[in-house]
């Protein structure tokens, strides 16, 4: 990359968050320079579809072309890939890497699965991946992970990372919808796609909790590795009974480190403490909290998806590339999955946790004692149990709140409570979050 | 900076925040070594007074000097300046970098009053300077502004930026304790110092505004241009009033944008609305919330002061100076304040802002008739009016909340409010914080 010069720069796919991006870069390329020093040019964009893109409405006509070998015929020095997706995206974000090029991506997908060996691509040929909008949106996290925190062991990360999950529970929780009628809500409002099962299913939590894992822990993870439960299968009653005992509940991705070099990693829907800082995060919003040996806690919160806020991600990073001080930082420092050792994980049943179990027993003398007894025998000691007055039926749900106890050990004793005649279905057991002291 | 051998660092003082740098950098060395591919090597550190320091419990006392020629004549590649304070210590910080000596500090007061003046000789000199520990203890918000922000343009910037008065008023918010009751504690807990005006007059926090301001809309600030109210006059009957209104006091150092290039800059106790994130910080906890016009609202949020949070962020510069990126940085952009031109700051008068006013009125018909009257007639107009029907004696308390009004107005009217005669005292004034939307 020439010092003097403008630095030109090439965008894979134009969007809703390309629009975006593009827009920044056509209108404040003043302001960009003065705050780098250098001109910061948009030269090229391709799409798959010359016709039909977006890309026309922001970008001169002549900037805009559907053949691949005319896109990287033009001298650019960074690309930015805004399409998604992997396949034919994969090799374009291959092939721009190994012409030097550096990459700015929000693309989570891609960086979960393929990210050591696209960093090693980069790393081979003096190029550099930057991806602040691949978790968190507009979150400057990332930046704040790798650099800011930079002189700390983490502890504990966990993310709301996914806003259409944290808006359809914050509409279950505050106005008590239903799953389904907030779902049909977030799509209305363009919250949620047609097909929500990446979102709600918990995937692209996992994907996230992938990529910030690796940056927090120092180790290499794949996607299977993460047991992932999704938001699909909540019920109203078991956020009632989570109010009344003081919890919200909200779908986070968790690294944990349980040991001097073991982590627990998880996606799941989760109780915490109604007055902490994580359950105020409420509606698309977004947010990080992350405990260092050193720093204790700190948390990001901020737009975790968005057209502005996703596009003010990619161009941060596009600037600093363009400085030339990250790609510096890319090629000297080790803190990439390339570099990284395969996670050591450990097994979810040796996972401690306290936990909320609802069970719908049978109205009748004994049930109580017979569900608790059950527990006890399986060392696992109560803080609650609530069973209200209320009889809906021959069933009545009993709700109950554990202290630390070991994951294998509350599976089992579930399956004993599933087994008895006074028990209807089977038991829901949601994890409680302790925030760690710090 | 040589590439391959190790970094040399000394160190100026070394009372608790230093004993917690030394510790890190002497226990975490191989960790260090593996993020940043080099070893960094505390080597010197400069004490007052060998014999009564707190370094020779961590530090080896080899290691330690009182002759500033001994240090300097260390081989080192950084310093870091953790004395406070200036002075001396201002002199120390020059000699380094004119010696090419890239500086970490956590000094917002010499940074807040000599800032330009350091930032320009660090150029001068192929050196730079890391100040992540000078706002906000060890939340990494100062990386998260200069770079993963870097697209935005900034419009409002406001911190909860000193961990002495927030825990102050969050004492006498949610427990009922007075100003005095509440201060004498934290003294007694050690989050106040024996001479606490520097934190509860407001002024530490003004220094980081000044410091944060200056990067956010990259405009030199000078601490006496910023309009400084502390919490020390707060009384507890207007925090009780401002949460039957829906609101609690924070001091906050605010800087906002009120048109193209021109801001305002104020540090007051102000009302914000209670369901907001900012008012959920308790405790001695700080948070900083940006709006960016591309990214919407971000906040950060951790341990603003103590031991290992400012550690945290001193050694963090360090490694990022280590490592060889952030000298490139310093180097290349133009962030820092040697390159600004001074802040074009609105007359406070001309401030547009919702306020809290509270008289004492005596308890007749037409007081409040009076009053009313006076701020409808400056253009005032009003959301909400508190009286309530305890009679404590003759005057009874008025609680008045307005609509967005001109600071210049509303003063000229409490002006004539104070000189009626069915008013005592001096009328109370607390502005009301409105999010913007993002």
């Amino acid at each position: 990359m020439s010092e003097s010069n403008a630095i030109g720069i090439g965008m894979i796919g134009c969007g809703t968050v390309g629009g975006g991006v593009a827009k920044l870069l056509l209108e404040q390329t003043d302001l960009y320079e003065r705050r780098i020093g250098k001109r910061v040019e948009l030269r090229s964009v391709m799409v798959r579809d010359c016709d039909t893109e977006t890309a026309s409405q922001i970008v001169p006509k002549s900037m805009v072309t559907c053949d691949a070998e005319a896109f990287f015929g033009t001298d650019m020095d960074i690309v930015i890939e805004v399409a998604g997706g992997a396949g034919p995206i994969a090799e374009f974000f291959k092939r721009a890497l190994k012409e030097g090029k550096h990459v700015v991506t929000a693309n989570k997908a891609l960086l979960a699965k393929q990210g050591p060996e696209l960093f090693a691509i980069a790393h081979e040929n003096n190029a550099s991946i930057a991806f602040e909008a691949s978790c968190g949106g507009g979150i400057p996290f990332v930046t704040a992970l790798q650099f800011g925190l930079m002189a700390n062991r983490i502890n504990v990360l966990y993310g709301i990372l996914n806003g259409t999950c944290n808006y359809i529970l914050s509409e279950m929780t505050q106005k008590g919808k239903t799953y389904a009628e907030a779902l049909s809500e977030a799509q209305e409002k363009g919250f949620a796609e047609a097909d929500p099962t990446m979102d709600v299913g918990g995937h692209d939590t996992a994907q996230k909790l992938v990529i910030l894992g690796s940056l927090a822990f120092g180790a290499r993870i794949e996607e299977e590795q993460i047991p992932c439960e999704g938001i699909d299968n909540l019920d109203l009653a078991d956020i009632g009974f989570g109010q009344e005992l003081g919890y919200d509940i909200k779908l986070l991705g968790i690294g944990e480190r349980v040991g001097e070099d073991q982590f627990s990693l998880r996606v799941q829907p989760c109780f915490v403490h109604a007055d902490s800082m994580v359950a105020q995060v409420s509606g698309s919003f977004n947010a990080i909290s992350v405990y260092g040996h050193s720093v204790g806690h700190t948390m990001s919160y901020g737009r975790g998806a968005g057209r502005e806020p996703t596009a003010s991600a990619i161009v941060s990073d596009a600037l600093n590339i363009a400085s030339g001080w990250y790609p510096k930082a890319f090629a000297d420092m080790k803190l990439w999955s390339d570099g990284h050792d395969p996670i050591n994980l450990i097994d979810p049943d040796d996972l401690i946790s306290r936990f909320y179990i609802r069970v719908n027993a049978l109205d009748q003398p004994g049930v109580i004692a017979e569900v608790t007894k059950l527990l006890g025998d399986s060392g696992i000691s109560l803080t609650a149990v609530i069973q209200h007055e209320i009889n809906l039926g021959q069933f009545v749900p009993l709700a109950i709140t554990t202290h630390d106890a070991r994951q294998g050990d509350v599976i089992a004793a579930l399956k004993k409570i599933e087994g008895l005649s006074t028990i209807e279905g089977s038991p829901v057991c949601i994890h409680i979050v302790e925030e760690p002291e710090g």
